[in-house]
């Protein structure tokens, strides 16, 4: 089984990622072939993008799975325990994480037997792959109604083919939107402090030949005031039951000042992304990440040795920002409690 | 005649200006002995900050009258023209520097005579820059009343002592709130793409022993959730007649932030920053500076080549959202078009 996009490409018993870290300077790749390396490649941001990252842990999962020598199920069901553990260990924030692992642990469990589960674990994270290119397509056709030909839209941090297996969540709807022949223009937040927007927002829409343009974190209100954007999308790291959502620090303000000049604030996540077991934006863990990260950009220090630092990851833009949610089985509107939870029971 | 600070030194013969593009990795000067020296540093951002900029084209206008080997009075007017334009084209927002230029074209025609002007010229930007000290100093007690012992403040882009002769405006009111005894702690927006609280707040606050903790600009809102600042204050670089502040870019966003969390946001301006005949935000030029600043941070690369940039260097931030301006002359609550007014009535 093998799968090959802009992102990650699986040879069967490899993970190959594109090195997220060195775009778009560099265009390297870093190529895992332990369950090790692949929580390495997460927790160092080889790999990021909450759908990216759960079909990275699911392929991990399947390189942990063969690498062992066991003789009996029970032997390989605590070793691939171990296994989860060390993969879930690697980023807090996003719940595809969880949820990708989660999925590889119940088709072990269910499978029950030691002759030929690696097949069936190869089989499953290849499903949780395609199903993540197709949700995106899907996504991309319902949020690109959304969208008016000459529409200017902003997105902040990267939400795109590389935040997913292919084709990007928020970045996903504005390419159906341009695909359906709509003149879309975007513009796209740097994302400070790990650039996401600036590296990789701006790299794989002028690929694509989308117009973007470029602006630092703190010129999107101005933007904004100026009538120069009429839509935001973003993505999520995890969208709780009530509609809160966790993303990419900065998506809080952005939210903000989206309300304030009336402008639609929409949220791109597959339904992977929405967590009901998570109440509301208080329950979601925040990341916290090294403070260098904020002392340096681009590799040199900008600020003074020792300055004390806060870095959250990520923040929680509450549901009352949040015009409509897209997910790859619709347009979901407020109430958010109510409409996310019929998602799940159709 | 002589004076020296951190940002400044006027020699008599020269302005020695402390480098503000290296810090804080390096202390480094840049000696104007020409006009046309002064007019660059302005330019390329040697010295920046509203009454810094203010104080150093004074002290240019000087150097300007010290060259001109002229016979009359008529002479010197003309190549004074031509100096100040020279000097005034360097940037277009903040009002100071027309307002400091202004002042020294007044005192040359309104001492008329080739004899002795170059001291007269000399005696008042000595006394622009010691005004400037004076009103920051009084501005700082005037503010120093609006904090709390315990307060935590968040400032945007630089407003201390580098940007102005000495004490700052916004870092003012900080100095003076400490040097009473209260504990004030800082957090300070990095402020791309130039960095000013990154490098150069964080650098002087520092220095003083002042609590500084640095964020990226998408982090101030968040950080406001989470109930970790009690007040805002920001420099200006030109107060329209109604109150709108011209600021640097960014801190429009803070203020809609504030706004939403219920923070007080206070604008610390000398009279001099001020500009009456300005009636509205709508009025002020904004600077757009070049887009290497974007695409690049800390002389590194860090987005695509070719990639389209917004780069405003300013935005404006609407009277209705600022709690107070804090001026020498006292502090002013709205209504602003009548209470600014005031303060040059007396």
């Amino acid at each position: 089984m093998k799968l090959k996009t802009m992102t990650m490409e699986w040879t069967g018993n490899e993970l190959i990622l594109i090195d997220q870290r060195k775009i778009p300077l560099k265009e390297e790749y870093m190529t895992c072939k332990t369950y090790e390396e692949v929580a390495i490649a997460i927790k160092e941001m080889v790999v990021r993008g909450a759908p990216a990252i759960g079909a990275s842990a699911a392929f991990g999962y399947v390189l942990g799975a063969k690498k062992f020598n066991v003789n009996t199920f029970e032997e390989l069901k605590e070793k691939m325990f171990h296994v989860k553990e060390v993969l879930a260990n690697t980023r807090p924030t996003a719940v595809n994480l969880f949820w990708a692992l989660e999925r590889m642990e119940k088709t072990l469990l269910n499978f029950g037997k030691l002759d030929g589960i690696v097949e069936k674990l190869e089989e499953e994270a290849m499903a949780i792959a395609n199903e993540d290119i197709e949700a995106n397509r899907r996504m991309g056709k319902f949020g690109a109604k959304l969208l008016k030909d000459g529409d200017t839209v902003l997105t902040h941090c990267n939400a795109g083919a590389l935040a997913t297996v292919d084709y990007g969540t928020a970045l996903g709807v504005i390419r159906a939107a341009v695909e359906e022949g709509k003149k879309i223009k975007v513009y796209a937040d740097e994302t400070r402090p790990y650039l996401q927007g600036a590296r990789l927002t701006a790299w794989e829409l002028m690929k694509d030949g989308i117009d973007v343009t470029l602006i630092s974190d703190n010129m999107s209100g101005w933007a904004m005031k100026l009538g120069k954007i009429n839509a935001v999308i973003v993505g999520a790291d995890r969208v709780a039951a009530n509609g809160d959502v966790a993303n990419k620090i900065g998506t809080y303000m952005v939210a903000v000042l989206a309300k304030r000049h009336g402008i639609p604030f929409y949220v791109a996540a597959p339904t992977s992304t929405i967590d009901l077991n998570t109440k509301t934006g208080k329950d979601i863990p925040i990341e916290e990440r090294r403070h260098t990260e904020v002392t340096h950009c681009g590799g040199t220090q900008i600020a003074p040795d020792n300055v004390k630092v806060f870095n959250p990851a990520f923040d929680v833009t509450d549901a009352e920002l949040i015009t409509a949610i897209i997910t790859e089985k619709g347009v979901v509107y407020p109430p958010y409690e109510e409409n996310l939870k019929k998602l799940f029971e159709e």
